[in-house]
């Protein structure tokens, strides 16, 4: 069974708000079981709403439309519904009696206009709405539901789970699974082209491929009868990705990041992390402490953007950045290095680099950066050359900061090579 | 003139991903004058896209596509809007040589996929992408365009900014300006009270108030026959505006961010800025450090996420953490003034609070930040309280200390105080 989303408002069309509403449904209706091949948005305008129903209608078995059920004139929503699915509209007593509540409640008095939101396509199903004076609204055609939810997340998400869940459910016998097998240190194409075969032969599971930030994630859906069916498609091809990926996978959990694998490295070894960043300027301190529960792991750490305070915070020799420049090799080295003293951290992390626009040589040209992680004293350094604007350079500095302090902690901890386990 | 926006991906109809694209792109196409009255998402499917790409042309002067322009079997677009526009594809030689050259630079070796984003629609506009491996394509037929652009936001927006947006305003013979107005520290719904007469009034030049943290941007668009004449009626608008808004306004151009305002005024003052971050750990050095030609500016900073660091790398006293806690006027005070002992800088700010989702009581809840500014030793604290979770929590902050910072150096040096300067 498919779902399709109608979103109805000025402001999504003018871009004063993002439309999270979509994104809610969206999630909620694929855990559910329900495939959803378009979204819609529309404005306060009768008849394009008009035209966007009547063709949701004829592809889709279940058409969601939310916003534009408030009481002024601008809101059209319902009384365009009821016309196109051809439902004459009456006055719903409780939903009367409970705007009266609703307004009582507040010590308020309703409005004239606020009537208008008791006015109800016949024959619909009512959806109590305790957040707001908007009830919602099922409409059951022969071969479409359609399904109107106030706008304001705070009224359609509740309403969504006590009264539209429930009933999408009551539809459907399929329930859909996935599972997301994220990798770093791979990139987008050679990902696909070590998942090319599995991705050609994709039926039930399905493969996608997804290009994050210095990052890969391969989600892999599965439909069945029920839960237990679908989680037993899923296992054979996300332990197929393990095999080929190896210690590239950072997780396959839906809600782990980069960073709190980082993390929850560190936690496992009883490790603290501290970070000296340059171009960087606090992006990657900044990514790790949004994991809750960083205080065991993260103390301190600094932004040393200028050569002496490079040197006076960190204490990267004169002559290292005489000689060898402050986007070196050598100076993230002893960046790393100092930043274990300062901080007392088990694992610390540096970066230098040229974010530009401006700064860059021919022979240091802008994205180049150095990234040096020190493991209790054993220090790596890795080259990097990036590309993209200035906050682009900075974003795959820092991810690819986090590969660099995984990879090292996973290699002094286990001696562990990427891909293989050492003997 | 009417735009269409098409949003191509599975991971928006699974709800993975918000569509900020959408957001970007109205916001964008209204600030150019265009009107935008649909927009769609469709999955990485040929069949689909192509009917949605139809119904789309149809009734648009101009429908902008954006996403599955990737390296990988599933993305389709270009092969079906190609397609659709009844366009042959071929190799496209420039565009072949940049993803050499963009792999010869990161050292790595392109994979036989990586080819097919060189296949471009015949007698189609390139638009270059310097962030990114898929080229931006226009094609021109005789009652639309369409517009290719890659999905990802730090490819899709440069390449707006740089060969859409001039594109787009070259096809109008109406002349589109609009200025915003940019505010900080007044909040989304007292702006918009402050404004309303304005907006209900409006016609040409239109108005309106987007939200964004911490800020609201007001937008003022005229269109006329000339450059002139929309400059002089946006004139008295703007003026209006400045009229009501006084100090709370930090600029009225474009490609200025709360963050460069500052910057520029730590620059017109010659002063330096330091940061010391506790719940923020990083992330407001980070927003300044993104500012081109910071160095001038900022040369160190500190994140103390532990009581231990503040201690130690800002002085804060013992007896003041264990009388008042971290979270604390006394704390953020002590931490902005010990940022300017070790950093040598003219001002320093402060950042210490609770981002959840744990750590809240009863009288020191979740989203209770205090932010301390101190102008050479002259320290002002400042006690907020935020909503929503960790992340839009530290996010409020970092634009409620730059919002203070500009407030803080502006009456240091002008005797300005919000909205009214003192005789």
């Amino acid at each position: 069974m498919n779902v399709e989303l109608v979103c109805v408002g000025t402001e999504l069309l003018l871009g004063s708000i993002v439309n999270t509403n979509a994104a809610y449904l969206s999630e909620k209706c694929a855990g559910l079981g329900l495939s959803c091949y378009f979204q819609t948005v529309v404005g306060d305008n009768g008849d394009r709403l008009a035209r966007v129903l009547g063709t949701a209608m004829e592809r889709s078995d279940i058409v969601i439309v939310c916003g534009g059920l408030g009481p002024t004139e601008d809101d059209l929503t319902k009384e365009t519904a009821a016309k196109v699915c051809g439902k004459k509209m009456y006055l719903h007593e409780p939903s009367k009696k409970a705007i009266e509540s609703f307004f009582a409640y507040k010590g308020m008095e309703p409005t004239d206009n606020n009537w208008k939101q008791a006015m109800l396509p016949e024959g619909a199903i009512v959806l109590h709405n305790p957040n707001g004076t908007a009830p919602g609204v099922i409409m059951e055609m022969k071969d479409v539901k359609v399904i109107l939810l106030p706008g304001p997340p705070n009224e359609l998400q509740p309403m969504f789970e006590e009264s539209v869940a429930p009933y999408l459910a009551s539809l459907t016998a399929q329930v859909i699974c996935s599972q997301t097998v994220k990798i770093c240190g791979v990139g987008e194409s050679k990902a696909e082209t070590m998942v090319m075969d599995l991705i050609d032969g994709q039926t039930n599971p399905t493969i996608a491929t997804y290009a994050k930030t210095g990052e890969v994630h391969i989600r892999v859906t599965a439909n069945a009868g029920d839960r237990k069916s679908a989680a037993k498609l899923l296992k054979p091809v996300v332990k197929e990705l393990k095999a080929r990926f190896g210690n590239h996978i950072y997780t396959t959990e839906e809600d782990v990041t980069l960073e709190k694998s980082v993390v929850d490295l560190a936690l496992a070894n009883n490790l603290t992390i501290t970070c000296a960043e340059s171009c960087t300027g606090g992006m990657l301190s900044a990514r790790l402490i949004n994991v809750p529960g960083i205080s065991e792991v993260y103390k301190s750490g600094v932004v040393t953007y200028s050569n002496k305070a490079k040197r006076k915070l960190l204490g990267v020799k004169k002559s290292t950045l005489q000689k060898y420049g402050a986007v070196s090799e050598k100076t993230a080295g002893e960046m790393a290095k100092g930043a274990l003293l300062i901080s007392r951290a088990d694992v610390s992390v540096a970066i230098t680099g040229i974010a530009g626009p401006d700064g860059g040589t021919e022979e240091k040209p802008v994205g180049l950066v150095y990234i040096a992680c020190s493991v209790k004293g054993k220090v790596t350094v890795k080259e990097c050359r990036f590309s993209g604007n200035r906050n682009k350079i900075r974003e795959s500095a820092v991810s690819a900061a986090l590969a660099l302090m995984r990879g090292c902690i996973l290699e002094y901890y286990s001696k562990v090579t990427f891909g293989k386990k050492e003997s």
